[in-house]
């Protein structure tokens, strides 16, 4: 292998493909990437055998040749590279690099063990602009489960019905829902559930690249693959029925209260001082006036209450929830005001954006 | 007691003394905030007995009176408070805040067992301008000693001789040095050894604080006093023999190099890639050429040599050092460029700064 390509090329496809590396001790090989010459540009990969990623970078190929070495190291050291042409050459297994004042050896190991990363067969495909993604792809993940004990919970659910695509996730504490409409009706529909973690690491990449405008989303029976055009990320799907979590949307409610968000996570996050240690339980209390009253309590320590002007349509009511859970609910919401749902304080409450947008996001309460 | 102040002054008091409190659990009191009126102002203190903080707040005082309140509590609750006028009132221990629409009540203990923070008898006493006390609290802190098997070693040792006035610190592998000349001769010669933990915090507390313009420093037999106009730091004094580190000091050099620090600085960071999990050992080979030579290596993993310009007088030579003892020197030295002064691989190096600076940073070589 012997070709050169620009240090801002490289350190681009290096940060796209070298987060997703395995940790497993015993498949040394996953914590490597694969540099390979490929059709006059190299190719980078790497997998952790649950995302695979490639990305193609341009490149003056002289000698093709193919290696893997420590992503770590690899993308660190071009990284620390000043951003003027490298050289790449392999010795053996030996990867030599230079730039400028600095020439480097990173001993590798044979490309041969590098597993494969899997094509996928699609059943249905659909474009979806980066801008879209970035804003969908969090207003979901957020309420994904992070503990795997109910593995089908750690992923978002995709529904395609007609020009109808919805995307859904709930950790059982709560439940965000986000829908689009899709520019033509789907051939077929489907329903999948992709590893929020797949999803985030999309978000990584195309929020680290610009130039990636458009991703051609390719669902397959068990597998997905996000193609970004300069490369790809395949991902496994997770096995198991997501829960049918329609059921849980209240239908109506008895208080809807339209507030100001700024001031709603003003307050909570004040009162989170004395919560903290108290599993973060704050107590809203809806008046018809239009006051909501924001109450916080930590036990022989002390207690904070925080009012705040809103809104309010219905007979009013008390509730009690997790202030984390009303914070990341809060931070997924755009525009300045949301709407605050509720029937009882047994009941969930719903967050939704007064900007029309098809957006909502279900917390369960407390007992308090 | 009965008062009310901005919270962006109670906000910078309750900041300049919260960071200075105890940890130790069997004296909960040392984790709290000594809140009391005092001449018309709001006086607040903390210790951990070592450090003690006070600070002057200026209040409506209403009605006098003093209690101790949990410092994480009512320095996060105050941070978080609007920029408007904060009413404080006691009921029993219990003190109750309020500022807009948020109203709380922190339990406190009574002010009785709060240590009293000693007064300090000055044998000598001079004064610094904040922006000197910038400067040199981290060109000496730096090479303070972190762990605490050689106490003296976690201190800076001040000296003054005439109008000549010296901050040293040195962990045995790097020393510093910063020597300032005092407006006026010192009536005493003294030497004291100050922790870099007081120093770290005085500079903390004169960087959130623009207002304090000059420091009144008083130095005692066992204590050192830091008045700050509106405030004041008392700290006490490491016991114990400041080793004698001038015989260390080289006289003269061999060989002597003029380097960008940019230069230095990222050829080192490139090469941390490679050396981090190697003890951070970087080689330098300084060439009569003026090209200077860094590599690091990483058994099994690879190596890289980095090569740097620079201004060689003498007759060059090889040293191996810590790369992360490097870079601390290196930010430690103002303007553009470090002069590198070097004898053989067996004795240390000296960093100055080209600039006119009464400084140095002295480091140690590793065996290579």
């Amino acid at each position: 292998m012997k070709l050169s390509c620009l240090q801002e090329n490289l350190a681009k496809g290096l940060n796209a493909v070298g987060k997703v590396v395995g940790t497993q001790t015993d498949l040394p090989i996953l914590s490597n990437i694969l540099v390979k010459t490929d059709e006059g540009r190299l190719k980078l990969s790497a997998t952790n055998l649950e995302i695979g990623v490639n990305f193609w970078v341009g490149a003056k190929i002289e000698k093709e040749g193919l290696v893997t070495v420590p992503a770590k190291i690899l993308v660190d050291y071009i990284n620390s590279l000043p951003n003027k042409k490298v050289n790449l050459s392999l010795e053996k297994n030996v990867l030599k690099l230079s730039c400028e004042g600095n020439r480097a050896s990173i001993n590798g190991i044979s490309a041969e063990e590098f597993p494969l990363i899997p094509e996928v067969k699609p059943e249905i495909s659909f474009k979806l602009k980066s801008e879209i993604l970035k804003e969908i792809i969090p207003e979901a993940t957020v309420a994904a489960a992070l503990d795997e004990s109910r593995p089908v919970l750690t992923g978002v659910c995709l529904k395609i019905r007609g020009d109808q695509l919805k995307l859904a996730a709930t950790d059982s504490y709560r439940l965000a829902e986000r829908t689009i409409t899709l520019p033509g009706k789907a051939k077929k529909e489907i329903t999948a559930v992709i590893p929020s973690t797949t999803l985030k690491e999309l978000l990584r990449i195309i929020i680290g690249d610009p130039e990636i405008r458009e991703v051609n989303c390719l669902v397959g029976r068990d597998q997905i693959m996000f193609d970004l055009g300069e490369g790809n990320l395949v991902s496994r799907l997770i096995d198991g029925k997501f829960p049918s979590y329609e059921q849980i949307v209240p239908e109506s409610n008895k208080t809807k209260a339209k507030i100001k968000i700024e001031d709603f996570v003003k307050a909570i996050r004040t009162g989170m001082v004395f919560s903290r240690d108290a599993a973060n339980n704050v107590k809203l209390s809806v008046k018809k006036t239009g006051e909501i009253e924001i109450k916080s309590t930590a036990v022989q320590v002390g207690e904070n209450v925080s009012v705040i002007k809103s809104k309010v349509e219905g007979e009013g009511g008390e509730i009690s929830f997790n202030s984390k859970y009303l914070l990341d609910g809060l931070a997924s919401i755009p525009g300045e005001e949301v709407t605050l749902e509720l029937n009882d304080k047994l009941n969930p409450g719903v967050l939704k954006p007064v900007v029309e947008k098809k957006y909502f996001y279900i917390i369960m309460p407390l007992r308090s």
